[in-house]
């Protein structure tokens, strides 16, 4: 071992890696006590090294290395030929077997001088101990071996020969709990930093403070409960680092598993994938809030919604669609539940009789995700709990869905919410702190985190929203609330030119202005069918479902006013 | 009937609609002749409808209508009762059965006064025979609603009562052959205009001219083996005729297909899927042709591709991830290839042993979604085929897969292809006439239109294409071909941030710059595995492998320089 590459002192608390605390990167300005902390630690484990390694030449002098083939920091000349495995397969069959696979390194622990456990990772949180062991007469693994798997960077990514074993009790640190590595060859692919911008045991906590501001004196990490944190802003610098946290896989995997439920459920209802551009020739809803951009000799917008080309797709014929793509907001809302690009859910449909049969094939796929979710994903979303602990989400019994109307929904806040609502009218639209007492008040009465509030006023709504037929006050359109929150805006649109004209006019716009004109021309030009839809925020639904503290946990690459990275 | 409808003089040629040639929108300068045209065959038909109506008013002098609750341009005021159906669905079960439905009047005609033969159609090409035939004693339907029943615009959306009925012999010119309705009632729920932008006899055959230019004096009504089409624009101009013909749901299934196969394949082998964000902090790949936006105080710039974030993913412990969504191109290229955005198809995947994995696995998604359109997808083709003729798309004998080196490729056009390439070198890339004459040797010495050429010349690869550790002068990374044509281009990345700095710098770029910095503090963050992937066009796909004459006719809305409506 070159006396160069200094071992580590370890933390035997397999549970907090080397540097796991204060090694955590700090926000730039109040980071300076961390920063001397971690200094004076890595010193500390310098030195400690340097006795060691000063000890071993002392003990074995110039002793040739028998087993230096066996590792080393680049790949083998000669290539292992055991087969490969991945952690997750591991079963019975490969017991005293030799294998070959590629992991991190995700911790390292010394016993003796003889002898490390190293914790392999793959992919989330397939993790395994491994062992490397001296053998008496140091052919296979030497001394020298054992101490220089101990310097290896955490989070290096390594390719190992090793023998699966049963360990003589369950592992509990890791999720290969049933099976351990006894490794025979170890080689670095691709080394890791000595020191993680956020370590695997502070990214895989909580996230600390969720804000982006960079507060004079206030440090990143946090001591939450005795264990350390990293805010927010840590975890998205630090993008390797956070997606490698077992809670972020667990979170993707649910968001993938939405994304999924909602697309297969459509299909098999006859709905047909499309893909609105996001590149447009005007700002088509009013014109707020909308990213503008140079587009050779003229301008383009950003679409805030797929709306105007799902209900192009009715109008050309196609009975059923729906789409998955981001949609853009250029929203100064520096909050949780903002984004200024998400993926959104989309989908428009043909209506033969009612709006009705829209709404409720929105609950329906609303109801195969939540039930899919509790019924597939429970593994991922009690680890999620462990790190974001959350409430089970209530659903409705079947055939007994909570279906409010707006003014019904108002009057239950007149009579039974807090005394700042005694008053609230049937005509104006909701604020977020009426949602969430409504919200409350529907969870006490009907043991449901959610249910849909039908016909909102039409003030509350948009031009293309169809007013009631039997009441011009309200619309033939709906919100979907979970936890107390939107989660889902939809209803029946006008389908008919000189109806669309008049809704539009009384929205204070000119049908012929440029960006509308081109949307009611689509009208003029052929017969289109009564039709509605809904459209979803992909991160939203997981967030809420999950109670997670922000979206920014679920999208994989957050966009707000104040981040364009990574 | 009201004597301000006028009824319509249909041509007794069923494929082609009333006004279906001349009628159809001409180009705004070029059309003179075309518009003159269209008036005098509308005034024309006038003329016949009234000379018909006051023959009818004489006949029966004022008649009362016995059938007039059974029709109208509005919904009726009692529900119809009889079951809905789709023309789909139609079987022998429903034969001399009363449904209803919601359909567009594709076509009608009289049959002397008392009989009116009325196409109705559902989603794509789903067409049925209508048959409204006035009884002898008026009730049911009257003469009047037979006529009004023609005085209905084309492309209409109606609601139809009607009866199931075997006709007499296959109705050859709807796809629902084996039946036809006996009308009972019909109402317009949404008009169609008089006059449509296009008509569906023309959106149905092929585009004309594709370009997007105004030719002075040019008409955009070309004769085409005398039938007349209409060009590119007007097709697009007209979203909603454009989507209901026929070709275009066909197109449109296709397209749907290539992407579920791409995805269900990936899935299979354990792909996860993930987001891109659209929005990004610096333009990454070099800086040309990229869009601009102002971004609250900052600047931001719309992803070329998902390159750097497939690569973060890898980083972040995720062994093979997937993603679809729009890339966005600031490219002034006016040609049936291009697009300013575009749906991309990525993947990107860690490696074990070597690069090939990644060429393999990308070959097999090719080959399933060829195969699986081969065996699903021949309706579909087959009336493409019939409008687009093309010659079937040959692939590979499973095992006999065709990959030449980029240095075997031009060793082959230097020795058999045309005398203009008898001096390509193999350091430089292929044009585009290069690609396409090697596929045609290709195509007749290996009888395969898809095909792998490996092994690109570094200078014709970006940064982050890992060169050939054995042959510094290409690099790990391949194109795929389809039809001589690139369709893919994909390769290993470099994954050690030394090597990735060498080759940044390299290209003449610096490590440290904006946009780029941050790529590369990714590997250097943490220990990153060896990795590899490719992307793929959606659109490109399709149009290539149907041999369409432009990529705009396989997205849902095709955006280049000119285009950004509707």
């Amino acid at each position: 071992m070159s006396s160069s590459e200094p071992a580590k002192e370890v933390p035997t608390d397999p549970a907090i890696a080397p540097g796991g605390g204060e090694d955590a990167a700090p926000s730039k300005k109040g980071a300076k006590k961390a920063e001397a902390k971690a200094k004076k630690e890595a010193e500390k484990a310098r030195k400690a090294a340097e006795r060691e390694a000063a000890a071993a030449a002392q003990s074995s002098a110039a002793a040739e290395d028998l087993a230096k083939e066996n590792y080393g920091s680049s790949l083998p000349s000669t290539k292992i030929s055991a087969p490969y495995i991945h952690l997750r397969d591991i079963a019975e069959e490969h017991v005293d077997k030799v294998v070959q696979l590629q992991a991190w390194v995700q911790n390292s622990r010394a016993q003796g001088g003889k002898m490390m456990f190293v914790e392999l990772r793959e992919e989330g949180n397939w993790a395994v101990q491994g062992v490397v062991a001296a053998t008496a007469d140091g052919k296979g693994v030497s001394k020298q071996m054992v101490k220089w798997v101990g310097g290896v960077s955490l989070e290096s990514f390594v390719l190992v020969e090793a023998t699966v074993k049963k360990p003589l009790e369950p592992v509990k640190s890791c999720k290969v709990s049933e099976y351990e590595l006894h490794l025979s060859k170890i080689y670095v692919i691709a080394p890791a930093p000595e020191k993680l911008g956020i370590t695997f045991a502070v990214a895989s906590r909580a996230v600390g403070r969720l804000d982006e501001e960079e507060v004079e004196g206030v440090e990143d990490l946090a001591i939450t409960e005795g264990a350390p944190t990293a805010s927010l802003a840590t975890h998205l610098n630090n993008p390797a680092m956070h997606g490698r946290a077992p809670v972020s896989h667990a979170i993707d995997e649910v968001r993938i598993a939405v994304e999924d439920l909602f697309c297969d459920y459509l299909k098999a209802q006859g709905f047909k994938r499309f893909h609105p551009p996001s590149l447009i020739g005007a700002a088509s809803e009013g014109g707020a809030n909308v990213f503008k951009l140079a587009y050779f000799e003229k301008e383009a917008y950003l679409a805030q919604s797929p709306q105007f080309y799902k209900q192009y797709q009715i109008a050309a014929g196609k009975k059923r669609v729906f789409c998955v793509g981001p949609v853009f907001r250029a929203e100064n809302s520096n909050t949780p539940r903002h984004m200024t690009e998400f993926i959104g859910l989309d989908m428009e449909m043909e209506i033969q009789e009612h709006y009705h049969e829209v709404m409720h094939m929105l609950e329906g796929v609303l109801l195969h995700i939540f039930r899919g979710l509790a019924k597939d994903y429970r593994n991922e979303i009690e680890l999620i709990r462990s790190v974001y602990p959350s409430e089970e989400f209530l659903l409705p019994e079947p055939g007994k869905e909570v279906r409010l109307t707006f003014a019904e929904g108002q009057a239950l806040l007149r009579a039974e919410g807090p005394p700042e609502f005694a008053s609230v009218t049937d005509d104006e639209d909701m604020s977020t702190p009426q949602e969430k007492a409504l919200g409350a008040l529907v969870r006490k009465k009907y043991n449901t985190d959610f249910y849909v509030l039908d016909k909102f006023p039409v003030d509350a709504r948009p031009f293309y929203a169809l007013p009631d037929p039997e009441n011009a006050k309200v619309t033939n359109a709906y919100d979907f609330m979970m936890r107390g929150q939107e989660i889902l805006s939809g209803g029946q649109r006008v389908h008919l030119p000189h109806e669309l004209e008049a809704t539009i006019r009384s929205k204070g716009l000119d049908p012929n202005q440029p960006g509308i004109k081109e949307y009611v021309d689509v009208f003029r030009s052929v017969g289109v069918p009564p039709h509605g839809g809904g459209g979803i925020g992909l991160d939203r639904v997981v967030a809420w479902y999950l109670n997670l503290p922000t979206v920014h946990l679920v999208a994989d690459y957050p966009r707000t006013p104040k981040r364009l990275f990574p």
